[in-house]
C-alpha cells in the first residue's frame, strides 16, 4: 500500500459505519416508515413516508447517525392543512419515542428519540419538481435523488472528505461555522471524481470560482464559492460558506497533498488555558484584552450566532470609531456570551486632534469656529494642511468607558439587544479570569494561538 | 474716523518711516553709489550703482531699513569677470565699512554696515528685459521698475498689508518662514488697489488662485497661490508661499473684516515654558514628546530650514511605517537643532500583526509560510480576510528604540546627514528640558499652544 492508501485505510477505519450500526439504523427507518405510512392509511390521509440525508445514501459518519424522515404531503395540500396534519401524525409517533420535542424551521417539526437515535420527523409538499417547491424542506428529498443516483461507489470519498473538513473545522453549514454541508461535499466529490481528486482542485481554487455541475445557473451569486444545486439552478449550495473557511480547506489541501498525514483529519485539540497561562501570554503580547459579558439570549445557534457576530461587528466599528485600534475578536456563548477584543490599548491620550472643514469653505468655517471657539480645549483652532483643527478632549479616554456608555446605541439584533438591555460587565484583562467554563477557556487558548 | 481709519492712523504712525528716517537713509544711499560709480571710473569699468528694494520704493517698514545696491555690469560681460569686478568693487567699499561679510547666493556678493545701516553690495548683469536674465538677482531691477512704475500713492497700503501679514507670522519669503514677499505684497497691493480690498479679496481666496497682472503666463504652475511676475512670464512670485500660511492669511482677514483692530497688526507674544508649566502641560494631554537633539549645521537659514523639515517628514513617515501614531511636530534651531514629535504613545505592545499574501496566491504563500512557520511568533499562521496572518515580535516597540536604531537610514539633507552622523540624542518627556534656551522654551508654547 502506498502512504495515502495506509491513511485512508487507517481513518475509514475509524469512520465508516460497520454493518451492525448499518442493520440497525436501516431496521429502524424501516419501522418507523411502516408506522408512519400505517398511520396516514388509518387517519386517511394521502401521505408516504420516506428517509432522507445522509444515513439514506451511505455518507454518514459512524456515530452521527441522525435519521431524517420526511412525511409527504400532495402538493395541492395546503400549508394549514400540512402543517396540522404532519404534526399530528408526527405527535403520534413521538407518542412512542422515548423524548421529543417540537421545534420550527419554515414550519414546525418533531425532534424524538426512538431506542436511543435522534429522529427528525418533518413535513413536506410532494412536489413534481424542485422548481416547483412550496417550502425550502422539499428540496431534500430531490438531493436526496440527485446523490443517490450519483454516489455509488463512492461513499467512502464523501466519508474522507468529510473528515477532512471536520479536522480542518469547516465542516457544517450551520451559520456558527460557516462551513461545507454535507451535501456540498457529496457534490464536490461526484464532481472531482474522488477525495483526492477534490483535495487536488481545491489547491488552485480561488475566490469567485463557480462549479456549475447541471451547466443550468440561472442568476449570479456574489460568494466566495459558488456551487449551483443541480436540482435547483437559482442556489447557490455553497452560499453558507465563508471566505476564510474556503480559505483554510485551501490551504490544507495544499498542505496535504505536500506531506500526507492522518492528522488532517482530526481537529486540533486545545486545552482550556488557566490563569497563570493567561497572564504569561497577555504580559508577553503586551496589548489590552477587553471583554463584553452578558446573558446569552435563550434562542438556537443558527439564530444566536448571527447575532453574535453582527454585535462584534457593531462593536469594532464603535471602537474604531472612536480610535481604539482592534487587533483581534472572538465570541463566545455557553450560558453567557462574551465577546472578546484584542486592543494595541485600552487607553488613549486625553488629548484628541480634531480636524474641521477647509479654510476656504467660509460657511463650515464660521461653524466650526463657533463651536471650538474659547471651548475648554486644549489649543486654540489653527491651520493645518489647509483645514482647521483643534486639540480637544477625548469623550471617552479608554475602552471600557465607552463600552459602558455606548454599548446599547451599537446596531444589535432583536434578542441580543434585549439581553444587553437588561445588563452587560465590561470585564478588563485579568477580570476576564472570573469567567472559568472550561469550553470558555479552550476559546480563549484558541484566540491567542489560533 | 470711522473705525478703520483710526486703526490705520495708529498702526502707520507706528511703521510708517518719519522724516529724518528718510533723509537719512537716502543719503546713505546717494554717497554710496557715488562712491561705487567714482570707483567705477577709476578703475575703467563699465558700471552703474543702483538703489533696489523696499528702500527705494519707499515701502519699508520703520526700523527695516536694509539697503540694496546693485553694481550693474554690461549684459556682454563674462560670468568671471563679472565676479572678478564685482567683488573687487564691492570689497573696495567695504574697507569704508564697519564690519563686512562676503556671501553667496547665485554668485558672490558683499554685506556691509555703514552708519550702522545694513547694506548688500551685488554684482547684477544690466539686462535689456527681465526675458533676458543672466543671473536669478538680475531680475531685481525690473521688478523695482515695474513696482516703482505703479505704487506711488499706495505706499501706505504696502505698510500696512505687510505690517498685517508680519502680525500673522507669514510675512518673508524666506524657507524658513515660507510666507509673502515683499515684493508679492506690492503686487498684491497694486492689482487689488488698497490694503483692505485685497483683505477683501483675500477672504474669497481658494488654493489654486491665479493672479495674472500682465495677462502673460506661459507655464503652470501648480503652487496654492500663483502670482504670475509681470516682468518674467514664466515666474510665480507666490511660489515660496506654503498653504497654511496662505490660508491663515484668509482666516485672518476674514476675521479683520468682521471685527477690526489693532491687535492683528502684531504677531502673538508668547512666554518661555517653564519646567512646571511643562509638566502640567504634558499630564493634561496625556501624550509622549519624543525629541532629536543634534548639532545644528553652521549653515544659513534659507539651506538649514529646508534639511530640517527634510527630515521632519522623513521621521514622521518612518515614525509611522513603524506603527507609531504622530499627533504634531515640529523644528526648532538654535546651536543645536532640535526636532519635536507629540505622538499617541511612545511604546507599542510587543505583539504585531503581519499580513501575508492572499490564501490563492501560491507562490506568495509558500514564501511567507516558510519565512514564519515555527519562527517563535506569538501565533500560528492564520487566515483573516482571506490572507495570511502572523503575531510577530514587533521590531521596535518604542519609538525611542526606533530613533536610536534608524533614524540615520532616514532620508536626510546633505549638511543634516553629516550632523547626525556626529551624534545625536533622543530625549523622551521630562528629559526635553534639559534644554534651557528661551528661545526653545517659547517654540515649545507655541508648539503646545498653536
Amino acid at each position: 500500500m502506498n502512504e495515502i492508501d495506509t491513511i485512508r485505510a487507517s481513518i475509514l477505519s475509524r469512520i465508516k459505519p460497520k454493518e451492525p450500526e448499518k442493520l440497525k439504523l436501516s431496521a429502524l427507518a424501516d419501522s418507523l416508515i411502516s408506522k408512519i405510512n400505517a398511520i396516514g392509511r388509518a387517519e386517511g390521509l394521502d401521505i408516504t413516508a420516506i428517509l432522507v440525508g445522509s444515513t439514506a445514501r451511505g455518507t454518514w459518519l459512524s456515530g452521527e447517525h441522525d435519521l431524517d424522515i420526511f412525511i409527504m404531503f400532495p402538493p395541492d395540500a395546503s400549508r394549514e392543512y400540512l402543517e396540522e396534519k404532519g404534526l399530528y401524525v408526527a405527535r403520534k409517533m413521538a407518542e412512542q419515542a422515548q423524548s421529543s420535542e417540537e421545534r420550527y424551521a419554515e414550519h414546525p417539526y418533531i425532534n424524538a428519540v426512538f431506542d436511543g437515535y435522534e429522529v427528525d420527523l418533518v413535513p413536506a409538499f410532494r412536489v413534481a419538481s424542485a422548481a416547483e417547491i412550496i417550502s425550502a424542506v422539499d428540496r431534500t428529498p430531490f438531493h436526496n435523488m440527485f446523490v443517490l443516483s450519483r454516489i455509488k461507489g463512492l461513499e467512502d470519498e464523501v466519508l474522507l472528505l468529510k473528515q477532512f473538513l471536520k479536522g480542518c473545522g469547516v465542516y457544517g453549514s450551520e451559520l456558527k461555522t460557516h462551513g461545507f454541508s454535507g451535501y456540498l461535499v457529496e457534490l464536490l466529490v461526484t464532481h472531482y471524481g474522488s477525495f483526492m481528486q477534490a483535495l487536488e482542485a481545491a489547491r488552485e481554487w480561488k475566490p469567485g470560482l463557480k462549479i456549475d455541475i447541471e451547466k443550468h445557473a440561472s442568476i449570479a451569486h456574489n460568494d466566495p464559492l459558488v456551487v449551483i444545486d443541480p436540482t435547483d439552478p437559482s442556489r447557490n449550495v455553497a452560499a453558507a460558506l465563508s471566505l476564510d473557511n474556503m480559505c483554510i480547506f485551501i490551504d490544507r489541501a495544499r498542505e496535504f497533498m505536500k506531506k500526507p498525514g492522518a492528522s488532517y483529519f482530526s481537529l486540533r485539540a486545545v486545552e482550556p488555558l488557566n490563569d497563570s497561562e493567561f497572564k504569561t501570554i497577555m504580559s508577553g503580547r503586551g496589548t489590552s484584552l477587553i471583554a463584553i459579558e452578558f446573558t446569552a439570549p435563550d434562542e438556537v445557534e443558527d439564530v444566536l450566532f448571527p447575532q453574535l457576530h453582527k454585535m462584534e461587528d457593531s462593536v469594532r466599528e464603535m471602537l474604531e470609531r472612536y480610535d481604539f485600534s482592534v487587533y483581534n475578536s472572538g465570541v463566545w456563548a455557553g450560558k453567557k456570551a462574551v465577546l472578546v477584543y484584542e486592543l494595541e490599548s485600552a487607553g488613549l491620550p486625553t488629548l484628541k486632534k480634531h480636524a474641521g472643514p477647509q479654510v476656504w469653505m467660509e460657511e463650515h468655517a464660521e461653524a466650526f469656529k463657533s463651536k471650538y471657539q474659547g471651548s475648554n480645549a486644549f489649543s486654540r483652532i489653527y491651520i493645518h494642511n489647509g483645514k482647521y483643527m483643534v486639540d480637544i478632549q477625548r469623550k471617552y479616554a479608554t475602552a471600557k468607558k465607552l463600552l459602558e456608555a455606548e454599548l446599547p446605541k451599537c446596531g444589535l439584533g432583536k434578542h441580543v439587544a434585549l439581553s444587553i438591555k437588561k445588563g452587560y460587565h465590561i470585564l478588563e484583562n485579568e477580570q476576564i479570569l472570573k469567567i472559568k467554563e472550561n469550553n470558555f477557556r479552550e476559546f480563549l487558548h484558541r484566540f491567542f494561538q489560533k
